[in-house]
């Protein structure tokens, strides 16, 4: 079975299939660490940052926010400067073998890591990159699963390999072009990661319980009014005919994979 | 020739030609109306959301607020609720033919369209969508080359499909998986696109005469300590012996591309 494409849960009646995962099963994988205060706290991502003014707002809002607010998930923003040595708080220095660009220094990444990992156990330490494996819906269905992960940001020309050798666990690229960093990949995968731990979406079982499209685009929807300026609605959808509206909604559904995404079928 | 795949500017060495138009035939691209206040505004972006509160943070800092102190771009951030006519400034709807969830009504995003044409011509009115082209490095130059585009977020179940007929000139989705909206879709666009407006990244020039290393991932790169805690930076890059190290790049570049990113030899 291929999950959904496409980035955007609007517009898809079968995005919602993505959490394959029943509450019950990620209870279980979770066990008894997963309680907190009386409430589960489903899962901590800690973002690493010299940006992090950059993801604040990000963070304080939408799928994230209401995720926090019931208590399913928490995240966390590090400001990498605060784990410097120095007094000019610096990240980056020259490249050995005298190539361009500036490269993130170990100590600061490692001060940081170590930090988190002193406070719990963490199942992946996240660098987004664009060598790094393709970022896609089976991937965020399975880092939804985890407890605690740690996403980190890169800038410059890149980071110290030796970071990438040692202390990071999993190398994640979102598509192929190019960022000025790291800040909005860890900014997609924690939304595309969230919205589907269980709870988020409150209408997760109704969503569950819709008539299933897999591997197939949504039909186009509408709303009033039904006729705007002479742009028409389909008639068959304000004719109350439930099954006539089912056979157009799945032959839409089908003309538009078999158009726009024919390699889902 | 195939372009740079991966999500981050940093750590490619080749990352930086995908500027493939030089200054001048992007000055004579937009003409004679590039030309603001004794600068160039190489570039206006438009970006309409529910949650503007999301992008701000992102729009004053990083490439975005460099590429807008320099006055090479703008970017805008409208709020479709100041475009609804009624008290509860709402912006969805139920859908027709009894379908669940709720989906974008016309209306306010017809007004925020038109308001933004009656002032300027607009190259493209860019809707983000699961079902859309691809969104990729070719496609990110080819954008940087217009003047002003809208980029539409949609959320909920999806925006009236009359929307996309009648007023959307381009359907793109930035990767194979679900996120809430299209704020962060949105994000990563003006991200790729801004940062290769000629003169937005300072090195630009000297980034172009960088060792061509084009369809290849860069070699790991290393900073200061030479050894710390034991890891060690590959010798030879301290060697000082220039032909040895260029060696050694285009040696770990090609070994690095064909484990990592055998499609792009």
């Amino acid at each position: 079975m291929k999950f959904l494409s496409g980035f955007s849960g609007f517009e898809n009646n079968f995005s919602r299939f993505v959490n394959r995962f029943s509450y019950e099963e990620k209870r279980r994988s979770l066990g008894e660490n997963a309680y907190f205060c009386g409430k589960i706290i489903f899962m901590r991502i800690d973002i690493i940052t010299i940006l992090p003014e950059m993801l604040e707002g990000f963070v304080r809002c939408s799928i994230l926010k209401r995720a926090q607010d019931k208590q399913l998930a928490e995240i966390h923003l590090h400001n990498l400067r605060d784990y410097t040595a120095d007094k000019w708080r610096r990240v980056d220095d020259y490249p050995f073998g005298g190539f361009a660009g500036m490269v993130m220094k170990i100590e600061p990444i490692e001060n940081c890591i170590t930090a988190l990992k002193a406070e719990r156990t963490y199942d992946e330490v996240i660098f987004t990159t664009p060598d790094g494996e393709r970022f896609d819906q089976p991937m965020a269905n399975t880092l939804s699963l985890h407890k605690n992960i740690i996403i980190l940001c890169g800038h410059f020309k890149g980071i110290d390999y030796r970071i990438r050798e040692h202390l990071i666990t999993k190398e994640v690229s979102i598509g192929d072009y190019v960022l000025t960093g790291g800040e909005l990949a860890a900014a997609v995968m924690a939304d595309a990661i969230v919205r589907i731990i269980p709870g988020v979406i409150s209408d997760e079982q109704s969503a569950l319980s819709d008539s299933f499209q897999d591997n197939l685009l949504a039909a186009p929807v509408y709303t009033r009014p039904a006729d705007y300026k002479g742009w028409k609605v389909p008639e068959v959808l304000l004719s109350g005919h439930e099954a006539k509206i089912k056979e157009w909604e799945l032959e839409q559904s089908l003309e538009r994979t078999k158009r726009l995404r024919p390699d889902l079928l």
